[in-house]
């Protein structure tokens, strides 16, 4: 789970228990009659990250009812079926980007072909939706269908953007803000809307997942410059081969001096590409880091979780809405 | 739509009506803000098909209720959502196929990329659910997901087993079950369940759908030997090139004598395949044809017709399950 500071004694005792039940009923869920089917999904149990979403919808649930009953099962059913949906992004992350290292881990695609990744994280999806239908209410797969209709939007428009050395920062912003920070404000809502919390603490938490979710991306983005692949846990330099633009390099190229700029262009270009230079990401890297450009994303990350942080004044104190605050300072704080 | 034979006079018209409204609901729900994603989705109207799966839908719902008010708007919504999921599977099975042509049409894959095609499948899927959950109740979602978890297994099954010479039937046959049919029992159960019909007729149409599905895909095994690219819209010999084994093949390699089998062993055989005759699939396809292969594919295409249409003798007599009746010989006689 992802890395908290503080000690959150007995709350984070319950949260851990909570984690480890969404774990268990991950693979129950998953389990297929078919051997082949089996083999992968083992495969990818390898990939359990920080559990993020699970995370927000769990705590989201205990501080939108911070004097209730605390969580009940349709919280634990919809923190499973998150993370579902967020482990087969990362199946077919890893089919679109080319990726042959995730967490430390060999690809589905790159183990057994991009077929293989297709059509598992296709089965994962299915299997979310499936989960999520089993709760009483249609309402809660409506707004999961929602925010994943958003996502592909997202992944849909940052493909369209390939390559595309005049990306500005509010197509970023909107990218991203599709791709990964509406979900991650979905989990949230829907850790509320199980309470039937009232709209003020819904759209509070959404909008605190939302910024959570944009700075996450963009320590995403600074990772890929900073961070080794041994504790990154993925290739880096996969976004700039994929012509992926991140937000310390569409800073730089609209911030440096006119001959720098075109070191990079030349170095971006994809015509150029054919057979880049072996040392094109160290290059590249080098520009960004000279260009002071790491400060500036990490002041926008900053600044994200300061108005997250802020979102959550308005609910009730309580144990977990410290929890959420202390969660916002571990995306920023997070080295993978 | 599925070329049917008999003049069904008044039921056949509002059943065009009905798919008028369903393509028109189908583009609705699908439009997007971003320009992007709408030009993926005109692309993709162009493989509008037989619409085999929503007059499952419909017709199962009119058979149904023969005597009540017909179609709901739910019936409408489910049809709606099946041909998503269809396209959705259409759109990855392509990827999975490395297919350049789809329906006349070149496909996604092969014109912007199977990073776009990944994620357009996704967003059909993802609309699909969206589309179902917008009915009241969580069951017919709960079914949709059920039918799709099973369409995944079936997809993920046949992939386990490419290039297994040693195919046998049995596995044949679940693989198409898992794959195709289960799928189109569902919609005629979707159908059916709308209506709250009892469970013998839930049951019978499903069997229906499920038995004409398994024939369906027989006549595709058929058509790719026998069909002209022209005709059949799409890339011929692709399965062979693929290792996925088709009927007609399993029976000759089953049934042909010791030298013959052995020359199809070595034409098929995957590492003899770096550089394949260019006549491979040609010569392929003399050995099946002169093995009667064929005469055997149809006579269990036309044993599983008879048995859909036999399941069909428990429902009240009526307009639409003739249709029904004539769908099923539909399904054996189609050309593409």
């Amino acid at each position: 789970m992802l890395l908290l500071k503080q000690n959150h004694a007995k709350i984070g005792q319950s949260l851990a228990g909570e984690l480890a039940d969404v774990e268990s009923r991950f693979t129950q869920e998953l389990a297929s009659d078919l051997d082949c089917v089996n083999a992968l999904i083992n495969h990818i149990e390898r990939y359990r990250g920080k559990m993020l979403r699970p995370m927000l919808v769990l705590v989201s649930g205990m501080a939108s009812s911070p004097t209730a009953r605390g969580l009940t099962d349709p919280h634990r059913v919809v923190a499973t079926v998150a993370e579902m949906v967020h482990m087969a992004t990362l199946v077919h992350d890893d089919v679109l980007d080319d990726a042959h290292v995730r967490r430390r881990s060999t690809t589905i695609n790159y183990l057994r072909g991009n077929e293989a990744a297709v059509m598992l994280g296709d089965y994962l999806i299915s299997h979310a939706y499936h989960l999520c239908s089993s709760l009483d209410q249609t309402r809660c797969c409506r707004t999961l269908a929602d925010a994943t209709n958003t996502v592909c939007e997202g992944e849909l428009l940052q493909l369209d953007n390939r390559a595309n050395l005049d990306l500005d920062e509010d197509t970023y912003f909107q990218i991203i803000g599709l791709k990964t920070a509406s979900f991650c404000g979905t989990c949230c809502k829907l850790g509320a809307m199980i309470n039937n919390a009232p709209a003020q603490t819904v759209n509070a938490l959404y909008a605190y997942g939302e910024k959570l979710g944009l700075a996450y991306q963009i320590v995403d983005d600074i990772l890929d410059i900073t961070g080794t692949e041994d504790t990154v846990g993925k290739t880096l330099g996969r976004d700039l081969d994929k012509g992926k633009l991140t937000l310390p390099l569409i800073h730089t190229l609209a911030t440096t001096n006119a001959q720098t700029r075109q070191t990079l262009l030349d170095l971006l270009n994809p015509t150029n590409n054919t057979d880049p230079p072996p040392d094109r990401a160290d290059r590249v890297r080098d520009i960004i880091l000279n260009a002071d450009a790491l400060d500036y994303a990490n002041a926008r990350a900053q600044q994200l979780i300061q108005q997250a942080q802020q979102t959550l004044l308005s609910l009730e104190d309580s144990p977990s809405r410290t929890l959420l605050q202390d969660m916002a300072n571990a995306v920023l704080s997070r080295k993978f």
